[in-house]
């Protein structure tokens, strides 16, 4: 009999109907004898709906009233989870993050979970119950309802594990897994059966789409067993999220691929190379909520250097205003950017011993004609910035290169 | 300086437009120096739609899990007004009924306020914060959600007026006070400037379209200064519903004609006349939750006696299936029914010291030739069951014959 935490995203509990197939798969859980917890998500539309109707009454609603109205998603679905719950013969009761309590700090719509209080859960599943916690929602000392940010049922979820001490965390969602990149790109791409946490940080740019980073650095710190799965798939194991590395002989030197469509590179030209020089450019973009990627700077010749990073595209304009109003005060010669650019990245735990990665990498790319615009390299990740249209290519050639293809 | 207690209905919240025109008004008395609590409804057709969710997993749904969807419609409201009080500039804090708190009983779906902690509201007034509560529903002492029932945010806001001992509670609705009866039958009816509460309790029929009944109660009971009034009409003081009668000279004998027409008279033919006898008839119709109107019972020939009474026309069905198996058990001859009637009452505090009001009631009547089949009376209303097709004519000839007309 094991403690299980459940998280269920909004499209896996979008309609009653799949609420009740929730319900059915949680049922049967239960009916092994494990004790659940089950997290859960606003159904999908819903979150936007809410924020349409704050937005109609004003462009920039007041965050405390824009939690009020927005957490109201998720006590929607524990409710009907729990009646779902209860059609199956399940005893089940619901929380929203205020009952539980899910204590945070104040800062609303991206607020921190300071401490969950397992009193009520425990007692409720040593009575057999079924327990449903409201995703993405907590309230702070002064007893107002805060939000934990989009994405945030998942770290409610993986905190929630933390808390009771959970033998694992299972987040539902509507793909079966992490992979070794995009099927879309490369159909031989593989399923994953584990990855490190440190890993799945790295492929932020994949993961981000099956798992809300910061939920990921929370099990990682907590050490809780995090897997990745599907709720439409029965009969899957997901990919789970280790925090040792495979003993496995086999053990590959790289474990995925990621990339990022959206960069945009700006280079600032001719700017003093003096100390000071990049808080000077960067901390008016950060101040203008813009964030930043890579960045890099060489050493430069006769006191100037060149002073590249890359942005989100959608921000570049906005980026290169700001820029604009420093430009005199840096003293450069000017702004160029280029926004056709995407991001590739090659992750694996396995390239910390294995010399000689990246010149693989390099060579690979360098032999289908595809010229590296920017290098960025971590212990277990090497990114390279490339024109836009080499992105599948690159993908493809690396993937095989690397051996990750079907039987791997 | 004034305490107000405003309270808006669904259909004053339904849109974001209408959201900023209740905030329009709530300016206004914010504006003249008042302290204001507002109590919200949820937006008109939310609380079905939730309902409708919840009657989709399972139909009858956990009374503790539908408070916790159901209530969440109200706590949209009261953050979508707070954010458009602040659009006008307004300072507004919103406040759900486990925030204030609004201490209930444990009776989902139909509790019943216990306390009210005013602390919170009070501090937020004296800092010049408008105070908005979400109507319908409170917390009860295990730090369940719990909904008070339909037309509960009427209640909600006589119980924080009473609370707070505001000076007066405003209950906007789309009618624009109490008449004298419904202006669609007598185009001549008249807005009621005020009413007793004991006349309008009387008045259920035409009231609860206008206010829910147990706010009148409480409203009496805790002598809550009650205003009904129009959201959407300006400059209209609505109708106050007073504790004192009207100190006037020109005090009407009677206020007003109330009706219901979905009257059914059911007669139980030949029972004993026997103690208990109206308890073995009624108790298991009540036990079937049907509500009971008018009782007649005569004393009868023989040891033997009819016994009438009216139920709600859509229950009749119900009410002689549940009668049919008593009918051996109390040795009735057998049961008689006609749902063709309906119940016209006159309601006035006035006929207390003035005789001859009923008499003066069935005359009117009479000379139409309207034949009474059933009358009732009261202290203060005199009721009479006749036939539906006479109801237009009847409350025409009433309301004529008791001067309520226009110039009064």
């Amino acid at each position: 009999m094991a403690l299980i935490v459940q998280k269920y995203g909004g499209t896996s509990v979008g309609s009653p109907d799949r609420i009740k197939n929730v319900a059915r798969k949680v049922a049967k859980f239960h009916a092994q004898g494990h004790q659940i917890v089950v997290v859960v998500s606003a159904m999908s539309g819903e979150t936007n709906r809410l924020i349409a109707l704050a937005k109609e009454l004003t462009p920039a609603p007041d965050p405390r009233e824009l939690d009020v109205v927005v957490s109201t998603g998720e006590q929607v679905t524990i409710g009907l989870l729990a009646m779902a719950l209860h059609a199956e013969g399940i005893p089940a009761k619901s929380y929203t993050g205020a009952q539980v309590k899910i204590l945070t700090d104040d800062a609303h719509t991206k607020a921190r979970i300071l401490s969950i209080n397992d009193a009520a859960i425990r007692s409720d599943l040593s009575e057999g119950k079924v327990v449903i916690v409201a995703g993405f929602q907590g309230v702070d000392t002064e007893g107002n309802i805060t939000t934990l940010g989009r994405g945030g049922s998942d770290t409610s979820g993986v905190a929630l594990a933390a808390a009771l001490k959970a033998d694992e965390c299972q987040i539902y969602t509507d793909v079966d897994g992490v992979y070794t990149t995009d099927p879309r790109i490369v159909p031989e791409a593989r399923k994953l059966d584990t990855i490190t946490f440190e890993e799945m940080l790295e492929m932020a740019s994949l993961g981000s789409k099956v798992l809300q980073i910061r939920s990921v650095e929370f099990a990682g710190k907590y050490k809780v067993k995090l897997r990745v799965l599907s709720s439409f798939k029965e009969e899957c194991q997901g990919t789970l999220i280790t925090i040792e590395e495979s003993k496995s002989m086999e053990q590959p030197i790289i474990s995925g691929i990621a990339f990022n469509r959206d960069e945009a590179k700006i280079t600032v030209q001719s700017v003093p190379d003096q100390p000071g020089i990049a808080y000077q450019i960067l901390g008016p973009v950060a101040d203008a909520n813009i964030d930043i990627d890579m960045i890099i700077q060489n050493s430069g010749h006769n006191g100037l250097t060149d002073f590249s990073f890359t942005v989100g595209r959608s921000d570049l304009d906005k980026t290169i205003n700001v820029l604009d109003s420093v430009k005199a005060v840096i003293n450069a010669k000017g702004i160029e950017s280029d926004k056709s650019l995407c991001k590739v990245s090659i992750v694996g735990v396995g390239m910390r011993s294995h010399p000689g990665v990246a010149a693989k990498m390099f060579r690979t790319l360098s032999e289908e004609g595809i010229n590296i615009r920017m290098i960025s390299t971590s212990e277990i990740k090497i990114s390279v910035v490339i024109e836009e249209k080499y992105l599948e290519l690159a993908v493809r050639v690396l993937h095989k290169a690397f051996g990750l293809g079907g039987a791997g």
